[in-house]
Parts: structure tokens; sequence; C-alpha cells
């Protein structure tokens, strides 16, 4: 069997939601690095599959997905991950409501300051850091009175919004007023098949 | 039956994305402004629903969402809307990755530039501006080759991204440069149920 293929940047957190779920659930993907640096993303045949020119991008035969969330639901669905994924419509919901988190919010505090820290992006990094005092205080709060993020057990949305959360000292984000957020943290790493980030 | 309360403020294009869904699917709602002028939206019992404070928040029973994009995956799967919410994993997939762009890409391009204009909300006009013109003109080219946004009918993709799409000349971000964009709008806009944005 043709394994999925992941374009990947191995330091990037979005590609990283996507090889920390599939290292909890033991799904194989074909994982092939673009190079970023020379402009790999910007060329006619990556903006054929991705006109946002990023990676992540799942292609799976036919199947095209350019978006990191997309890609969590999509091998959640097609490899019968139902736990990470739960069927009910109010836990479904909490799961979508915390992907949007991990898009939004996330993405424009500490993954925003992570950016500019490590990477340099143009970026606004006063406003990154505003963001992300608000969100982690947010999610601080919420996970003080549950374990995960949307269910009594782990789902994609806590793959998606950790990679970025546990990162966040790489983009000169103290987590130490967010005693709930580094519990959460290390339930994370306790997970089996847990991997860290690529450097 | 007692109705989904929807918290609701008129001109909030993020509560149009759930106003417009129920009214293009029959669902009823029992809509309750909240005076986000008065602060309403950071009282505690506000507060208690949505940490974000922010509207919309769906409540329904003890279950309270507070995310549109989850709030119209919860309505989709409670009420059967399958049409508009395709169970196939591609599908499923190719609309997770534009509520992804509504929440993110279209919220800070269009929308934001919109609540500088008509709200005189303390953001960063230019930035929203450069982030449109990046946005709309990937979306022109999706739909230059595909009359809906994720799948061949309308989805809930299409109902979260519609609002601040067609609403962004109130941001003064103008369409015209956008054919297929604009035929998309119409589109949207001939759809049996179609309401217009309150203001």
């Amino acid at each position: 069997m043709t394994l999925p293929i992941l374009y990947n940047c191995p330091p990037s957190g979005n590609c990283y939601k996507v090889r920390l779920f599939a290292a909890l659930t033991g799904i194989e993907l074909d994982i092939q690095d673009v190079d970023l640096v020379a402009g790999a993303h910007k060329t006619a045949a990556f903006t054929a599959l991705n006109p946002w020119q990023q990676v992540p991008v799942l292609q799976d035969g036919e199947t095209v997905i350019w978006d990191s969330q997309a890609i969590l639901v999509y091998l959640a669905e097609k490899y019968g991950k139902t736990d990470w994924w739960p069927a009910d419509p109010a836990t479904r919901a909490a799961v979508i409501e915390w992907l949007s988190v991990s898009v939004n919010e996330i993405q424009h505090g500490p993954a925003d300051a992570r950016l500019v820290k490590l990477f340099d992006y143009p970026l606004r990094y006063d406003d990154a850091v505003r963001n992300s005092q608000r969100t982690l205080k947010v999610i601080d709060q919420h996970l003080s009175t549950q374990k995960w993020l949307s269910a009594d057990r782990p789902t994609i949305a806590d793959c998606a919004a950790y990679p970025y959360l546990a990162l966040a000292p790489e983009g000169d984000i103290a987590l130490d007023p967010y005693p709930s957020l580094r519990r959460w943290i290390d339930n994370m790493e306790k997970l089996p098949g847990y991997v860290p980030v690529d450097h």
C-alpha cells in the first residue's frame, strides 16, 4: 500500500501537529521534507498542491489537503481513530472549538512569537506577546477544570494545540504563570508513542 | 421542545454565519441579542459561557459552544444536515480547510478591515488590507475552477466564509478584481432561504 505523503518542514509546529498525531496513533506516513530556505514551497509544482505556499501538505493518492487541522480530521476519519475524533455532536463541537483556537489565537500568539525569535519572520513581536498573554490565560483556566482540551481523553484538538503551546518558550513566552497548562503539557508528553518536535 | 439559544450581535459576521446556516437549512434558533456596547459580553455570567468574551455563543441545554465554526458543525450533526457536512473523509477535510481559512486568513483580512472601518476597533488597517489582498486572490483563483469552496454543493464552509467575504466592501476592500469570488457570492445569495446580514 502506498503511504500518504506528508510534505514537511522539521521545525514547523504545524507539521509537527501531524507527525505527533500519527506517532500517537500508529499511522505511517511517507515524510518528505520541503526546503523552505531554498524556496521549494514557492515553486509552481508546490503551489499547485497548496495555493497558500505553506507546509504541511498531505497527499494521499488524488486527495491533497493543505491545512494541518484538516489533515488531522482526514487521518482520524480515514484510519478510524474515533477515540481521537469523537462522534457525538457536543464533543465534536468542542474539538472544533480548539481547532479554531489553534488556527487563530495560538497561531497569532506563541506561534508568531516563535517565528520572530527563531526564524526572524517580519511579524509584530509585541502583538504576539500580548495575544499570547490573553490566550495562555484562558487556556490555563480551561485546563484548571479538565485534564484535556475537548473531552475526557486526548483528541486531535490536543494534538493541534500542543506544538505551539509547548514551544512557546522558544518565542520567549514563559509558561511559569500557567500551572494547569504546564500539567497538560506534561500529560501530553507521557502519552504512549509521543515524539518531540524536530529541530 | 426548547430551541437552542444563539447569543447574537446583529452586525457580527461570526454570528451571521450561524443565522445564515440556520436560515438555509430551516433550523430554528432562539436568538438573543447581547449588548456589546454596554459590555454585556464581559459580565461574569457571559464569561462563564465564553471565556473569550465574544459572540456568538450557542447554548443547547447543557451544551455551550463558543466558536462559530464549531456551532456550524454542531448544528449540522445534531439536525442531520449531512448535505452541508459531507461524511467522506476527503470532502470533510476540504470543509475543515475552509473553516480554518475563515478563522484565520479571512478574519485577519476583510473581517479585521471591517472592524476598523465600521466599529473603530484598534487593529492595524494596513495589515488587514495586505492580508485581504493575498487571501482574496487565492480564494478567487480557487473559485475559478469550482462553484463552491469544498464540494460540488454548498457546505458549512461556504456559510463560514461568506459573511466577511461578502461584507469586505464595508471595510473598504473592493471586490472588483475578483470575478470568481463575486460569482460565488451571487450564487450564495440565490440559495433558497438566504438571509442578508443585519445592521
